[in-house]
């Protein structure tokens, strides 16, 4: 087994927001990310990069962070470590684009240390369309699987139910989009050394930007209209409810009184909350709510 | 001591409910508010009505419930209460009006029994406004002390404080808006009967209407343009924040399965996250950001 140290990972990390920026920048064509360096009073800070009222993105953020201390005692019950010191360090993407016909994407990609000596990675990626499309669902769900199935023929299994597990909206009983995959604590093993868990989480990493850019080209163009963009601010409303309800990353960074900018960066640039709606039946909103569902098969789906 | 059952304190909240709306709909001039009756499966139902699209009110709920049963066990234990059974009822109110100038406010009173003996009610009231108005603010505070004076003197400074610490977003460092009060398991002592609380609890009740209506007539004509807007849209957007993040009754009705759009007619009609936001130094908005902290003594202040 190949060493492997904090040092290595946070480098990775970094190159990795660099060259989604690149990406996203180069397929929108007009916008250009604004940099932020913070610090982190406990120990350590981040590199939060937002695009803004860019061509097809209108708000997103490929933020990076690195932070370590003493571990508050909060979260250290949360996820039941002893330690009193962590180190933690990754990447959260979230992209909002103005077109009701280009989907909301989010990827995490994180790794995290206890000075009792547990280390794992975690992360995920999952797509959020306004409209469902179950060919572009499809392709997505088959470049995650396509990934997984590179590591171990488990995984897909195993984090996408994870995935639709965790991204769902229970007072609503829909999930947040169609899924992809979700995974945390994934340590080192009698079978899986942690290098060949980072070769995992490196290759997760490596399928954003050719996915998202595919997605941002093929319907930027796509002319919709005011009702398009009434169920967007509906949809997006939907995703305000998650991130602050549910989301752990969310939570944690909250509570350990992260940066508020950089974890409310996944915040839409508007939402719009309608009492009571509900979609006209057989129209294509009602279509898309119908596919909000736990256990879809996408890849068969299409 | 005269008694008191269920029965009547359910009775005064239900026609509580009517009085308010049809003060909200006198004031107002063109809203009818709608009425949506719901059943609990576990026990009891509620009497929701909102309001939607009307002269001065953009959104607003008046919402009725009474719910009884099983006390969950998550719910027993934050609570801290022995009791298998449980018995809820109370009106909760969230107004939001097209006007930036006219502000929002919240208001909420109930009353809990559990089996085991235990009796109490609880509630507030608070105001956020948009823009901050010192002399409203006053005013507001001058009419809830005089209201708790009638029946403690201590009841304002306490419950004042409490309402500070209560409508806080603590990941912004800011309140909700200028506070009011904020009371939760006032039961019999040995001082004070149930039933003397239950008159402090029907005249913060009977404040609502000739306050708010107050706001409504004097705030409906004054102009506006779109940078008001804008900024009612990011304070809308703490309230989200705040509401999805902190407040204590909309958790306990997603935790015990309560009818999702009664609980979220508390969201704003939209609301706008810009990354970043800060006011022009010297700006309207940057003397509103300036005031919401805890502590301000609103009757000392205009």
């Amino acid at each position: 087994m190949k060493t492997l140290d904090r040092f290595v990972i946070t480098d990775w990390f970094m190159h990795l927001q660099d060259r989604i920026c690149q990406a996203i920048e180069k397929t929108d064509g007009k916008g250009v990310f604004e940099e932020e360096l913070w610090q982190r009073p406990g120990g350590g800070g981040g590199r939060t990069r937002i695009i803004q009222n860019a061509n097809i993105i209108e708000k997103g953020g490929v933020n990076f962070s690195q932070v370590h201390g003493i571990l508050p005692e909060k979260i250290a019950q949360q996820l039941q470590v002893k330690g009193h010191d962590f180190f933690a360090t990754g990447v959260s993407i979230v992209m909002h684009p103005f077109s009701p016909l280009v989907p909301i994407i989010h990827m995490n990609v994180r790794y995290f240390e206890v000075s009792s000596g547990e280390q794992w990675f975690g992360g995920g990626i999952d797509l959020t369309p306004i409209y469902v499309d179950p060919a572009q669902a499809q392709y997505f769900h088959q470049q995650i699987k396509h990934t997984c199935d590179l590591h171990d023929h488990t995984y897909y299994e195993t984090f996408k139910k994870w995935a639709d597990d965790y991204f769902f909206i229970k007072h609503r009983n829909e999930t947040r989009g169609v899924g992809g995959v979700f995974f945390d604590r994934l340590g080192a093993t009698a079978d899986i050394s942690l290098y060949q868990r980072f070769e995992f989480v490196k290759d997760i990493g490596n399928i954003f930007a050719p996915i998202y850019t595919k997605f941002m080209e093929e319907n930027k163009d796509i002319s919709y209209g005011k009702g398009e963009k009434q169920f967007q601010a509906i949809r997006r409303g939907r995703y305000v409810e998650f991130n602050l309800v549910y989301d752990k990353g969310t939570k944690f960074g909250l509570d350990t009184d992260g940066r508020t900018e950089s974890i409310l960066m996944s915040m839409p640039p508007d939402a719009n909350w309608l009492y009571n709606y509900q979609p006209l039946p057989g129209s294509k909103e009602a279509a898309t709510l119908a596919y909000l569902r736990k256990d879809v098969d996408w890849i068969g789906v299409a």
